[in-house]
């Protein structure tokens, strides 16, 4: 696109798609296991989840290789308490796992009204949007967390980075409007904004993170010197711990000075834990009418009067959706240190390199 | 108690119980109820929910008398899908609304590993703590949500408050130590935090409220020409916004700009909605497994070291625990103005005034 930076290129979904399939292919993954994986990763690069897609590639090669992960897993149920069941994911890639659980939750909030289902033994899963929104063309409710993968987060007033950025995201159906989906970490960056902008030379707002002494840290080449600060403050870090407690402890998963930091030990299983709950419209009341109560709220909100420096009022999703609308015409922009590193992996695993 | 400030006077919690019984039965209610509400109230200012407790009797007892809460209530389960219930509260005090919901969603978790009961036509009911703790005795996790009763916030970017502080609480069980009770409001600040800064005459940190230029609003006797912040900015938002989306549209309770401000309107129902929801541990795995593992994430943040100016760092609910423990022996403290309002309303009741 014309008004890109020129250290931008752009690849189109499809392309991504079939490049993340081939490598997983050739990283040992059964074909089945690769598309789901490929095309839950194109999905997240899609929706403007720059982070969570193909970003996550040569991290994830360099896990499999080093036998972090398992790629011949048994995904299965161990608890099933009618309404709740826990996943153990085997130490498969979350995207295997979570897509499980999205479908189980969903099966279980058709029978009960709502279904809640745990996982651990997984890995990360991409952006938590993704499985929440699985619940939206059943007429549900998606709700969904997860212990982040590596800890960037002291307890509030501590300096020992116990916690991680856990986020947290629903996806809420509406009727004429957008559907609402929200994706947030509970810290005010997320661990990723960090790394962008050390990737682009550019400093961080105070506010992101702090040093050991309490003081703003805006460098992000200094970043392993601080952590990044809960939104809200003490609500923030209650708030993630409460996720930690719900994705992680409750289903036996890694949560606190047990998470392995996945950047740095690429062989240990993770343990990675989450939880997916879906809750089924129709067992409140009416479809028609809650998603005719949602769009009215979205009208409310979009037609309300905006501060000065606002454009207009969105809904949370709203970006995405319009970045997915311009990416899928145009393509998906890919950094150019990124698509260096993509070839580099193509040509180590002897694949055709993204172009 | 010596440290406390002159216009502080203490009571006991069973003299504030037993006051807040009488005037809820010389108002019109019955026996039984009255004497819930007033555990529940009384409860309250035992944690340390100033805001919550005994402060809020005088605005029931004026929603009483207006006719605006029903006090011969038929609060009915009028959808149940198993796991789920949707109860209507026929404009009872929230108090009794969300007891009930609580043992419903309770006894459901018992059956299937979760019970997420709903509840609309209900009204303001106390601090949100209250009704997630009922979970813990039985070895369940309990999380709470409400629309609040008055339109404090807009959405991120807007001026118009369409939203209120919609809180949020977790209550998680542990071993020998403590458990773990979030009580969070998704604004920086709580309403009620601005009503005691504009009561002291103090003014309020920059970060709490803005107004309608975006500046900076501390002075609390201001307070109307301005609006909360939320955590977090966007995030905070879309958080209050699903909270609201499932606390009160899929209940098909008020939310948006059909909230009632209960400070200014005393007949019209509020249709105040709320959710909680208990999840079993046992459904997960052994119970005292879960809770040797939260008390291990407890100690780990216990033992952590801390940023300059924290004397330790602690868990969501320590406090509280701590002011109940001083109240239960030294009494609850009153401000002078409150102990004459109550006064007041005792006179105007015929009933024995707190003192």
């Amino acid at each position: 696109m014309s008004g890109d930076a020129p250290e931008l290129r752009r690849f189109a979904v499809e392309r991504l798609r079939g490049f993340i399939d081939e490598a997983l292919r050739a990283l040992g993954m059964n074909a089945d296991d690769a598309g789901i994986v490929a095309g839950l990763m194109a999905e997240a690069d899609l929706n403007g989840s720059d982070g969570h897609g193909i970003f996550r590639l040569a991290q994830y090669a360099r896990r499999i290789e080093s036998g972090g992960i398992n790629l011949r897993p048994d995904i299965r149920v161990i608890r099933d308490a009618g309404a709740t069941a826990l996943i153990d994911g085997d130490n498969a890639m979350g995207h295997l796992v979570m897509r499980r659980a999205a479908a189980l939750a969903i099966e279980k909030a058709r029978a009960g009204g709502i279904g809640w289902v745990g996982a651990r033994g997984s890995n990360h899963a991409g952006p938590a949007a993704l499985y929440c929104k699985m619940a939206l063309q059943h007429d549900m409710i998606g709700i969904y967390a997860a212990i982040g993968n590596a800890n960037h987060l002291p307890p509030w007033g501590g300096v020992e980075m116990l916690l991680s950025t856990n986020p947290i995201a629903f996806a809420v159906p509406a009727g004429e409007e957008l559907d609402v989906v929200l994706d947030m970490a509970t810290t005010v960056a997320a661990y990723g904004k960090v790394k962008t902008a050390r990737l682009r030379g550019e400093s961080m707002p105070e506010g992101w993170m702090i040093d050991r002494e309490g003081r703003p840290l805006t460098d992000p080449e200094r970043a392993d010197e601080g952590f990044l600060l809960p939104i809200g403050g003490a609500k923030g870090y209650g708030l993630a711990l409460m996720l930690g407690f719900l994705a992680g402890t409750l289903n036996g998963a890694a949560f606190g000075s047990d998470v392995v930091d996945f950047n740095k030990d690429f062989v240990t299983p993770t343990n990675t834990g989450h939880f997916i709950a879906a809750i089924s419209l129709s067992a409140f009341g009416g479809i028609d009418d809650f998603k005719r109560r949602v769009d009215r709220v979205i009208r409310d909100i979009h037609s309300s009067p905006t501060l000065p420096g606002f454009d207009r009022v969105r809904l949370p999703g709203e970006r995405s959706h319009a970045e997915r609308l311009s990416r899928e015409s145009a393509g998906i922009p890919l950094h150019e240190a990124l698509v260096k590193e993509l070839n580099t992996l193509a040509a180590s695993l002897n694949i055709t390199p993204l172009e």
